[in-house]
């Protein structure tokens, strides 16, 4: 049997988005489908106490130079080539992400994740400055307004608040968290783990 | 050509054992020879900044027990039979490591090492106590009057403290590292990127 396969991501996150951007090859490979679920980075470190890496890391010689080096391999490995540093990083993403949950809703989550990934970490904007929003949704064909507007719903809030909430009690400390059934990888270094329990899951 | 390949360690780290446990597969797979080279994990964590993951991330909810997650994986991925958490963790490792220095100048620091690993995670003992340490390396068939009297000269404890500076140099900031020619790896979960490495160098 196939597993269940979840890909907890935030967009903020750019190993989330570099994560993103080798999961078809891995659903192509495996047969599996990853469910996006979308999850609140910030609230997972409130939660956990953990920070980003910058603040946990920054402090220590030759730590964050190193964190470059492997993201430049992940990089050349896969073939990357639109991956952009988004000189506004930290994005604040907590109304991109409640507009994920509209998505969702919607039965437009890959439309809506492939637009705002690109947004962020290939072509970069201030994606946290409501109007650089609206009008780079706009740009993808997006029905920008009504996501906007859904995005402050109650409902739509709570379930961020609840995704993040279950991605803690599932083990979730940052981003990208993958749950392959029951087991939980985390970072995009992960990704070839994954692969393997995918295949060990379905051949058991 | 078959790249250079230092590992460094030191036999506090239970990720250094969990890795040197699986070198002598790669060394067979490759065709390459690990130079085994003592850091002192200690003057590392001083030179940088860094910390221990239990000191680090201890505060951190879900983070250390995905830690124990990733090395049962590794335990399991390798059939690591033999290890055993030491139950005197954290151990200093300033005398072990200096007699490693001296161990190589004397020409038998695999054996050396094979022996204070397996005094430290596989029959874990109280490896920064004097007599235990010297009963130990006895038992294990080793010349420990002889290590422990080079441990003590000058010329030794510069040169751990040379290698541990040169490390810094080179990049690393923990235990274990491994450098193929001049690309470094953190971390016993890069031995597969490692193994890689060595032979996209040695086609190169």
């Amino acid at each position: 049997m196939t597993p269940n396969v979840d890909f907890l991501f935030d967009f903020g996150s750019p190993n989330a988005y570099l994560a993103h951007k080798v999961i078809p090859e891995i659903e192509t490979r495996t047969g599996a489908t990853f469910t996006y679920v979308p999850v609140l980075l910030g609230g997972l470190f409130k939660l956990t106490g953990n920070q980003p890496p910058m603040v946990a890391f920054g402090n220590i010689k030759n730590k964050m130079p190193y964190e470059q080096i492997e993201t430049q391999r992940f990089i050349r490995r896969h073939h990357l080539t639109q991956f952009t540093f988004n000189p506004n990083f930290p994005v604040n993403t907590l109304n991109l992400m409640r507009m994920a949950v509209a998505a969702n809703a919607m039965g437009i989550l890959p439309r809506y994740t492939e637009a705002v990934f690109h947004h962020m970490w290939e072509a970069p904007k201030k994606m946290d400055d409501p109007a650089v929003v609206r009008a780079a949704l706009i740009e993808s064909g997006l029905d920008a307004d009504a996501l906007i507007a859904a995005a402050q719903t109650p409902a739509v809030k709570q379930e961020l608040m609840a995704n993040t909430e279950k991605a803690v009690e599932q083990g979730a400390f940052g981003s990208p968290t993958f749950l392959v059934g029951r087991e939980i990888f985390f970072g995009k270094n992960t990704l070839r783990d994954v692969e393997e329990e995918i295949l060990r899951a379905k051949a058991a």
